[in-house]
Order: C-alpha cells, then structure tokens, then sequence
C-alpha cells in the first residue's frame, strides 16, 4: 500500500507523524511550527471539547471570551510570568502594510504604522484577563468568579511537532477568582479531577494526579497540579495542568475586594487548562502499527459498515437489510457510515477505517444475508465475530463499552508494569534505559539535584504523587535524606 | 437607579453602549478596539452559534482549522484581497521579547529575533486554506470540499464600536471548493439561505437577500451576496455575506484539479461568513429604553422565576410549590432560573433581568399561592398576565413562541415601513433624512454615481435584491437609464 504506516519499532517518532498524517489528523502548514487541524481531526477535538465543557458548566463555570493580544506592559506585571514566556512571545509591532514601492505587486510593513506599544499574541490569558478582572470584582458579593476560555494560544517553540507541541495551539484555560486561599486550593483540586475523569473515562488513558517540584511549576503559581499519562515508548507526557496562584497576579493587577466586615484583601487565584496537544496523547497511548486506535466515547465515527456485493442488485439487497440497522444504530445515539461508495474495494476501505481507528467495522455479504448474520471487526484487539442480525444493534453498544473499558484496562496495565521503585543511581539509570516509564525513587528535594538528574539521564521529575507515601529514605543521587518518592521519566 | 439606561431618543449610540455594557454582554479591554465578551454575552454566542453549527453540519459541511497568522508572500497572492485588507493588518515581526538593559524589570522586543518574513494575523483565511487546499485537491473526486471554520479574526479598524466594528472579533468563515462554477454559485446562494433562515427564524430579524454592487464587493469575489436588516433608527447592517470566488483564488494558489476526462482546470470557490457583529444587530433591532429584548430561540435565559415573600417561611413555601414548576419548564426544554436570592429585592430583580432581555418574568407571593394563580410578566410588550398555576409550565412554553413571533412580527413591519420608493432626487434626499430606512431608486449601474451618492447622502447601495423586479426608469442622481430599482441606505 502506498499509504503505508512506519512501525513503532522502526522509528516510533515517524510512526506518530503518520498516524496523524495519514490518519487525517492534522496536516503541516506554511507558517512555521504550525498545523492545519483536518476535520476528521477536529472532530475529535470537537468531542473532547463537548465533554469538557459540559463538565465545566456542571461544576458552576462559564464560558466568556478574552483579547487575543495582550499589551506588553500587561504582559510584564506579573514578573515570574512573564520571565516563563517572554522567550517565546510572537510580537505585534505594526498594524499596517503598505505597497512596496520598490517591488511591484508586494506589500512590505508601513514604517509610519508602528504600535505606540508592542502586542503579544497571548501565550496563556492570566494578564490580559487579571487585568480585567480588576473592574469586575469589588466586593466578596462578586466571588467566586468561574470563568474558561475556549481558545487559540502561541508559544514560539523552537522545535515542533503536530499536537504535541506547536507554535499555534487550541487549548482551553479556566481562570478563578475566589475569596480565600482554601476555596481556589479546592478549586484547583476539583479542577484536576475534572481533567482526570476527562482523560480516563472518555480517553481511555490511566493518569497520575500530582503536584509539579519547583523546577516544573508554571510560571508566577504558587502550585501547579498535574495529570501525568504513559505513552507507548515509556516516556510520559503532561495531560493537563491546574495552577494554584495564591495572590501573584491579584497583587501584580491590584484586584482587591472588601470581605463581609468591609476588610480589603488580594483576591485568590487559579487557572487550569488542557489543549490539542491530548490528541497527541490519545494517538501515542492507544494506536498501532495499521493505524489510530480511537475510544469510542470521543471517536468521529463509532460504526462504518461495509457491505460486500457484485453488482447493483445485491447492493441494493444489502443496503435494504441494513438500512433499520443503521437506523437503530443511530436511535441508539452510535455515529455510524454505510459505506457503499463504488469509489474503492472493500479491502481498501477496511484499511481505510483501520488506519483512521474507527472502534467497530461491520462487514456484510449477501452469504451472510442468507445466514442472517454479518461480520464485526474490533479495532482495538483485530478480533473478528460472526454475529446474528437480531438485536445486532444492541450487541454493537454493548460492544462500544467493551472496547472502552478494555483500551483503558490495557493501558492501565502498561502503566502499572512500567512504574519502577528503584534505590540506587545504577537502578535508576538502567530502568531508564532499559525499561523507561516511571520511575519512583527519592530525592533530597533540591532544585541543584533535580537538574544534574535531567542533565545526566533527561529525565525530570514529573510529579510528585497526590496522597504520597511517606517513606524515609535517600536520595539516588546525593545519598542526602528523603521523606518520600518521587516520579521521575523522561518526558514528551 | 444608578444603572440608568440612555433613551433611544436621546442618544441612539450612547443608549447602545449602555445596553451593551449594563446588559453585561462585553466590556471594553485594554488593547485598543478589542472587547472582552461577557459571559452572558457569550453564552448568547454560544447559542447562535451552536444552531448555525447544526446548520452547516445538517448542509454537508465539516468543521478543521487553520493557522492564525499568514506570511506575507500568501497574504498578497491574490491581489485585489491583498489590496482590500493591507491597510488594517495586524503584523507580526518579532519572535521573542528580552530583558531590557536599560529599564529594571522591563521587556523589551529582542532585535535579533526579527522573523525572516512578515507575519499578518488573520483578517480573513482565504490566503491560508487556498494554499493548504493545494495540497489537498488533485481530482474531481476530491471535490466538493466543504470546509467551515470557527475562529477569531483581525481588522485594524481605526473607529470601532463593541460587537459592530471592534479590532478581533469571533466569526465562522466557511471555505469551499467546487468542480464546476455552477455548484459554486449554487453553494453561495445555499449559504445565503441558510443564514437569512438563522437571523430571520432565531434572531427574530427579518432580512433583505441581494447581491452587492461592484464597490461593496468582498475584496477578490466575483460576487458577494448578502443579507440587510434594519434597525431601529433606520440605518441598515449587513448581518451576513455569503461570496461567489471564481476561480481568483484558485488561480492565484495554483489550484487544479483533473475532471472525469483528465482534463485539467482550476477550482471553483465560494466563502461565507458571519460574526459577533450579528449580536450588535440583534441588540440594536429588537431592544427599548429598559435594556435588551432577547428572542426566546437565542436568550441565554428564557425564565426567570422570582418568588416575592416576607420570612423564610414563606420563601420556603412558594420554593416547593414552584419547584414542580422549575423540574417542568426544564423538561420542556426551557432554561429557567428560581431566583430567591437575598441579596437584592424583587423590584431591583425585576429591573436587572428587563435589563439583560429575559424573555418571560414569573413573579409569584404568598397571596398569588393561596389564589393558585402566578404573575406572568412578557419582555417584549411589558404586558402582565395572572395565569392559573394548571399547565403553567406549557402555557409559558407558548407564550415563548408567540413572543418569537410577534418579535419577528414587529420588526418586519417596522422595516416594510421603511422601504419607501422614490423616483427624484429630492424626494431620495427628503426621505434619507426624514424617515431614513431602506430607499428603492433607480441607478444608472456606475461605480462613480454610486460613489457620488455616497459623498452626498452617506447611503451606499446596500443590495440589488434578489430575483429584483425588471422596471425601467431612471437614476435619481444622473436621470440615465435603468432597468431595476436597488436598495440604498445608511449603514453600520
């Protein structure tokens, strides 16, 4: 085939980049770093979405929409904020072009156009939207304040890969207001929860809840919360984020409010916020070597059908049959195509839907009319069943559970075998490199140890865990004292 | 009250902001031109957009998305849309911001990360879908490709107005790709209708479908088609445009594709869109001097409940005879809120939910309870109902849709008064400045009297309509020849 997939094993990088290419994910764009999002991959992304929101608005939270650009003096009040993205900030300086006088038919940047000030292309909200929160909240009658913002976000990264990490992305990002400290602590831990409930139930993806070591921390929060997931290859990879900002931005934007005895106080911060880049994580932790294996509870297309017939007569029999099964299907609330196109063979539409993950394919012929039967194929185990017609349609929603809870049993037993307890540095540096995955291990709790670590062995610590064993210990690389393990991997 | 509203009367625009702002549908932002949407002013966006969404998917179309920024060498490709939008680009030059030396804790654009070439933030994608449609359409079988997208764009316009003309603004732009000319122009008409059926069935909005003369063409069509409405002090807006491309685009990308006979021919094309300007319309069209009127269909609220009581026994009371109530409305589908809230009284309640548009007002005290009767309230014509508690929850199910037609009602009588045909000059110039309103006249067909007519009068012709009647006669400002009237007005 000429659309052939690169196999894990050979070159698991290439492998990714041909799922989502070939798998019409996304696609590379002209501006660089980049990506067009395809609509087969954008419907996925519209599921997620769907799901997310809804479980933002079940847990009191609006939607609302912020400035894309941000003024730079914005942009710098909140100081380790700023320091964090100021690398990466894609600058407006004009608002005009003008024609090339020296080149007929072009357009340059007219000099006399310059901004008074420059504009950043937001990397994350937390200025522009601190900023505003300054005139909306007075009193403690006006907190807490539930706000998220669908949106896109640029980081001018140096290297990049689709979803996984682009200059240009779509992400969503919470951003509370609240009256004390313990109630945008809560916050931010049910908001954690949220992401984890997300990506485990309806992305078949087991996670680590934890909090991040300084080093890891977004900048200007006082905690950063994650969600780490597994991938194939054993490196690990950051699913979502939920900050804890203490009083940094209400003070850097002086947003004051009177509590119920009229005392003035700084307002207390969160933001949460998950992007394009799961759709990296799904494709990594799920697919194989013919191609995406997608969840069905967030998969474009749940159900493809595929009859088998020699001329119109029997594809008309075949459609006719079929036809109350599609409509059962649907009123069973399954995404299902009936694909009788003449455009290609069957063989090349069952790779087709194999390639693009489709959860169930259900394959007829007019022999299997005869029997009252029809052929369905899993994509996530390959097996194939000959099933009956009767109550087909039941089987096939039974079936869409299976295969969700048996992607994520398979990923939670891949996870669970590659999280490695180790004691010594020889331990650590073999799991690494034998073995990957996590690795829990102590550390002297040093930013100094942390990053000799990174430096000697790429990996970073990626949380340490929520409710964490205390277990006296040393550390594998100082021999210093430690009260409890860390999650060490290396790290998309 | 010290939220007052601006009366229509005495001053339209200054009564339009304050609806905007007190009815809590945006704010103003710190980057110049740009508005931060409400939440409830995004929950409203949220509605229409999610019933244009349906619209589209229900026609064919998918969702993808692509990137913000466009370089410079594709934003002129195609000429005369370069031309159109040059003047108001935002541009991107710059990649990275450093420490300034001479300023402590300040950032300032690091010269060195000066990007090779230019980069424009979106004012609209044609340039950038174009040439990634390149690579994606070699065949006949490739085609029609029905592309929409959901995204935020940017025009540096020197004067703006929230929702109306502001700097960035939300809309979808649906991009298409067709075999022949014909399929084409028949998506563009489809399109048109779909959104004169959105403004007209859910925004309540009656509108004019026409084609746009050569002068208010969209900057590279062949043809732009279009839908006005009218507000209320006369002045016309365009609330969608729907664009016939040709083959501009198509030539300009190097876009071919090869037809059943192999033979090779660039691709046909079309774009639409509408934007958050639809909300300044609905604003503007439907609302009075107590604040927004909402459409039942697109009220981000369509209940509100407000139980009058003294104690809380009998708040306790009117709560649980209203809760059957609330369950029932919400099992009709209808967004309800039970507002007992202390923190205000009822008369305060009632002003701020007139304020905001809600469509149905329920008021209910202890008295009404012993009567079994509630006060039903409607926004539109302020009228008072007391209405047996028995089958409440449907009678206010009707109620809502006899408040969206009789919206639909007012506003289209409102602007049928206000087309008045003239055949003079004087009677054109008497009628612009004493009714003002739509004004059917002959025009001679030249882009010159069009743009005298404009200099004089500020009224451009807003459309040709559609399916115009054939009449001969002459132009009003050159006493030539002409064979249809078009429609002229004063617009946003």
């Amino acid at each position: 085939m000429s659309k052939e997939i690169t196999s894990r094993l050979q070159d698991y990088s290439q492998w990714y980049n041909d799922l989502v290419l070939k798998g019409e994910l996304a696609d590379y764009s002209a501006v660089r770093g980049c990506m067009v999002i395809k609509p087969y991959g954008f419907a996925l992304w519209e599921n997620m979405r769907d799901v997310l929101d809804r479980k933002f608005k079940d847990t009191g939270h609006v939607n609302a929409y912020f400035p894309l650009l941000v003024p730079k003096s914005l942009f710098e009040a909140e100081e380790k904020n700023a320091e964090g993205f100021a690398k990466e900030c894609a600058v407006v300086t004009h608002y005009r072009l003008k024609t090339d006088p020296e080149k007929h038919g072009k357009l340059m940047v007219d000099p006399e156009a310059r901004l008074e000030e420059e504009l950043i292309i937001r990397p994350t909200s937390e200025a522009i939207i601190w900023n505003t929160y300054k005139g909306w909240i007075q009193s403690y009658r006006d907190l807490p304040l539930l706000i998220n913002q669908w949106a896109n976000v640029m980081r001018w990264e140096m290297r990049t890969r689709l979803f996984l990490r682009t200059a240009e992305f779509l992400w969503q990002e919470g951003h509370t207001a609240h009256a004390t400290s313990e109630e945008a602590v809560a916050e931010t831990v049910q908001m954690l929860d949220v992401y984890a409930d997300f990506v485990e139930k309806y992305m078949a993806l087991p996670v680590i809840k934890g909090v991040k070591t300084e080093s890891e921390r977004f900048a200007g929060a006082v905690d950063t919360y994650c969600i780490e997931a597994l991938m194939q290859d054993g490196k690990a990879l950051q699913a979502g984020t939920s900050h804890f900002l203490g009083q940094n931005f209400a003070k850097a934007f002086d947003v004051k409010f009177s509590d119920k005895n009229n005392k003035l106080d700084y307002v207390w911060a969160t933001s949460w916020g998950v992007s394009t880049r799961l759709i990296g994580a799904l494709v990594m932790a799920h697919s194989d070597d013919d191609g995406l294996i997608l969840p069905p509870k967030i998969a474009p297309l749940q159900v493809v059908i595929v009859p088998i017939y020699k001329g119109d007569e029997q594809r008309g029999m075949i459609k006719e049959v079929m036809a109350p099964v599609v409509k059962m299907l649907k009123e069973l609330g399954i995404s299902v195509k009936y694909d009788d196109s003449d455009n290609s063979r069957p063989g090349w539409k069952f790779a087709e839907y194999e390639k693009k993950g489709v959860p169930v394919r259900i394959a007829v012929g007019a022999r299997d009319l005869e029997n009252n039967v029809v052929e369905v194929a899993r994509r996530d185990t390959k097996e194939k069943m000959s099933v009956s017609m009767d109550g087909i349609a039941f089987y096939v929603k039974t079936l869409l559970d299976e295969i969700q809870l048996h992607m994520f049993e398979k990923a939670r037993i891949y996870r669970d075998e590659h999280i490695t307890k180790v004691n010594t540095w020889d331990e650590f540096v073999n799991t690494l490199e034998t073995k990957a995955g996590f690795v829990s291990a102590h550390w002297d709790g040093t930013a100094e140890t942390e990053a000799t670590i990174k430096e000697k062995t790429k990996a970073t610590i990626r949380c340490i865990p929520l409710n964490n064993e205390q277990e006296s210990g040393k550390c594998i690389l100082t021999g210093k004292p430690s009260t409890q393990r860390v999650l060490f991997a290396q790290a998309y």
